[in-house]
């Protein structure tokens, strides 16, 4: 049997979106002599649709897209994801996989465990199935279908085992002949490798081959890579799907030919290709052509506007250096030559007469105090005026250029450089910005040298670096990924070789700017643990970790 | 025996502080000459610890805090609530009550329900018991211990019932002589007399008196109210703990003394006592004495300096009225008088100097366009701008003034009069704003008539009303009511008396500005359902929804 396996992007809460593209898909399998076309998690609500799924027109327009897929799947078995109605107590619905073939539904499979950690939320919206529904017979093979953490609750994956069943086990017993995973599974850097050997197990357990669909495209913080997979009864890969992109392949289950799989980008190029797509569907799916940002002639917005050239095209990009008396003259020039190699727009609207006037304005209430951070947020609050001034008047999405690192120890302004509705690159530390930029001048230079040899600085006083608050990124980045992304306690960092009052006052630092980041721009995640919806910190608290 | 219901204000985190807290209590109750004292869920680390609860130095320190409360407890048993291991496939950590004594564990009750709906998320954190333990037997008395939503699961209260399981009818079986509740219920305008109907429920269930303890103070979003409750077997309320404050009381199972319960504030009052608290404890728990209000003249920032000065002490709370060209001058004089009455300092910054010198320096970039949005959103941006500096300057907490109505359909300027580390009146829609307004005046004009009789106004251009762009604010909140808090589909709000398109764009409204909420500051919530926490809705996303 020909199966084809149809990587698409799919769209929160476009019914009619969705439905046209599984469509399309349907045609293209049929076309191919597949009698299955295998589509991702939540095909037609999207992925993942959160408290949409609360209203009750959201479930009837579900049933409605479920019904025009059953109608269309003429003479193949298209198998999507939806949502469905359960009727005990518990959560009112299913995340379901659905077979469907000529007007009527085949098969259903309700999802058996369902991710409550970092950004799922699944326990708030859907009842778990007690257990895997048994395999079914289709054209004479025993088929059972998976949905996405249904087969990762597998020793070793995680540090500790969160679920007490494995439905993969109890497929098992079964012994099917196929296993289908309709997937939503974010990226992040490390998790490509994990899921091949995920597949492994699953075939080694299952004896049968798997066919792995994973959703690609940018849904508000998270980018699903693609990257599906066809593994036969042995654990060899026999297909991997494009990353980044919509993808369509065919396995066929009685001659399997075994296909060299297009090597992985590098670690870099694939974050760098997930911050692309990150940034063009959540520009494109809020229903924005054209964006802005603010070129201060640092590495951050730098990498931050390549980025938006290669998603949007530069004609969609306008980048605006705005000086003040502190700006050295080479960062507006550093600024102008970005925009000249990357051919976007470019404008320079000085904030030194506002400034001033502001100055001005407050002195009377300032009463003569001594300058000191005031003056240095007042500058970058007054640029993330003008942003979004010229965001009102010309529409254009401003997309905020604050690294992970910066944002992890509040080294930014609140309604100043963290101004924008996407945080391109909140979720990239510092010497991860260096390396992206690397990459993005791998075949000609496009960020100037001069960029990556000055000494970072906001360039809010005068000869200002960031070092003269900040440790060496190397040494800030490494303590930030210990604490942060691998969660260790403070005296373990210290026994990594650092210094223990440095580790105190990071670690401080972090705890402190909460309050920032609770009203920070959504960012893409590209980590094993971002800033946003993963990670839900009170503020007003009051526990210190010291080493 | 004699019992103590200890209805603290723990702070997130500070096991010292909370620690310290309850031996007080303990020390009360002792005093007393009771056998046992009760405190609320989570007593140790706070109500919600959220993702600090992955931290597993937090788990340590509640482990220490635990032990130096069994030490302390000597000849009284003291029921406090902390999280402890679970060694077994499943979350970390179980939401425990726990009995201590001379030093020993006398028994440990864990969560059997765990809520994960709203502002909930007890399931991303905790393992649920399979079913509660039995009672326990002390000086004579086998004693049941619950957790919060351990005795929710009844029909009627949820419109659906969410857990097939109910731990009350197991705990009947074991026929116990007393019944003990540890809550976290957070405060909304409706729930007290759930929660009496709920504990009627339990005690004629389990034929015993229920004692319900339950957390007093304001965390981020949250304020819990207290209102603690004694209930005989017959379901008599003997006891209700004070609302909003910190109280203390004691119950004889022997001779049991009906008191007459304290009479309920009324709704608006309630409101009020929790928005108070709420922006107290906010204020305090993140380490302010002081905060900054931006005056408009208009209702809703009267309402909030009130707040702020029942909250803080007039002397801590700062006003600043900053007039454009298209300030009315009664608006100056309104907010002035007002800061008057209350007794608060007041500055008047006026932003036309600084307005001019934008427009000015926006004059190349904007083409000769005509006005719009644009320039009145950089009005508002400009007093973020000030009040933000004066933060800085001063280590001012900034208070925002939006209320619900315009921050659902998006009538705020995000980085403008959205600035804030706190959005006082986010849950109160704009009809409420006048009801609660008038409950400051009750006893003494405060917030001068004029700011009730004039038309509602942002001033941002000349002559403009809010009903320029929105409908009356009764129809508004009507229909915000329906569709955001009871959840209605769009046809059953038309039905309920509104015209379609009406209904149609309010919606559409809500949907297109869920960018703007998402980067708000934390606001109390005091209805069913307040946007934060409890309200997850995508932003790059096409569902629409009309009648």
């Amino acid at each position: 049997m020909k199966i084809a396996v149809c990587q698409i992007n799919t769209t929160v809460g476009d019914f009619d979106g969705n439905v046209e593209k599984i469509l399309l898909y349907l045609d293209k399998a049929r076309k191919a002599g597949c009698a299955l076309a295998l589509f991702p998690e939540l095909t037609l609500t999207g992925y993942p649709p959160r408290d949409l799924l609360d209203r009750f027109s959201f479930f009837e327009k579900s049933r409605k897209a479920l019904e025009k897929v059953a109608q269309a799947a003429q003479g193949i078995l298209a198998v999507v994801g939806t949502v469905l109605e359960n009727r005990d107590p518990g959560n009112p619905l299913f995340n379901c996989a659905v077979a469907v073939e000529n007007g009527a539904i085949l098969q259903v499979y309700k999802k058996v465990l369902l991710p409550n950690y970092d950004v799922f939320d699944e326990a708030r919206y859907f009842a778990p199935a007690p257990k895997p529904e048994p395999p079914f017979s289709y054209k004479g093979l025993k088929i059972a279908l998976t949905i996405c953490e249904d087969i990762w609750n597998v020793e070793g994956v995680f540090t500790r085992r969160l679920y007490a069943k494995d439905p993969v086990e109890e497929i098992a017993k079964s012994k099917p002949d196929l296993v289908l995973n309709l997937s939503a599974s974010p990226f992040h850097y490390a998790k490509l490798s994990v899921r091949q050997a995920l597949l492994k197990d699953v075939s080694r357990k299952t004896k049968a081959p798997v066919l792995y669909c994973n959703l690609v495209g940018g849904d508000d913080e998270l980018v699903f890579d693609g990257c599906s997979m066809a593994m036969d009864a042995a654990g060899n890969l026999f297909e991997l799907g494009k990353a980044f992109e919509e993808d369509f392949f065919v396995y066929d289950t009685e001659k399997p030919s075994l296909k060299e799989a297009a090597p992985a980008g590098g670690e870099i190029e694939n974050i760098y290709r997930a911050l692309v797509l990150g940034t063009r569907d959540y520009v494109r799916k809020c229903g924005f052509e054209k964006v802005l940002i603010g070129l201060s002639g640092g590495i951050d917005s730098s990498l931050v506007a390549a980025i938006a050239c290669e998603a949007l095209g530069p004609q969609n990009v306008l980048g605006v250096t705005m000086p003040s008396p502190f700006s050295s003259r080479g960062s507006i020039e550093d600024s102008r030559q970005l925009a000249e190699a990357l051919g976007m727009e470019f404008k320079e609207i000085p904030i030194t007469p506002i400034f001033e006037k502001s100055l001005e304005t407050l002195e009377p209430a300032f009463q003569g105090l001594a300058r000191d951070l005031a003056e240095e947020n007042l500058q970058a609050r007054l640029r993330g005026l003008i942003l979004m001034a010229l965001s009102n008047k010309f529409n254009r999405l401003v997309l905020s250029t604050g690294n992970k690192s910066e944002l992890s120890v509040g080294y930014c302004t609140l309604y100043g450089d963290m101004c924008g509705g996407l945080a391109v690159i909140s979720d990239v530390p510092k010497v991860m910005v260096y390396q992206l930029s690397r990459h993005v001048n791998r075949k000609e230079p496009i960020i100037p040298e001069a960029v990556f040899t000055k000494p970072p600085s906001a360039e809010l006083r005068p000869n200002q670096t960031d070092q003269d608050s900040l440790p060496p990124y190397e040494t800030l980045d490494a303590i930030l990924r210990l604490y942060i992304e691998e969660n260790q306690p403070p005296l373990k960092i210290v026994k990594a070789g650092f210094d223990a009052q440095l580790v105190g006052e990071v670690l401080g630092k972090v705890n402190r700017n909460e309050y920032k980041r609770r009203q920070m721009a959504p960012g893409l995640k590209v980590t094993g643990k971002a800033f946003g919806m993963g990670r839900r910190v009170p503020i007003a608290q009051k526990f210190k970790e010291e080493p």
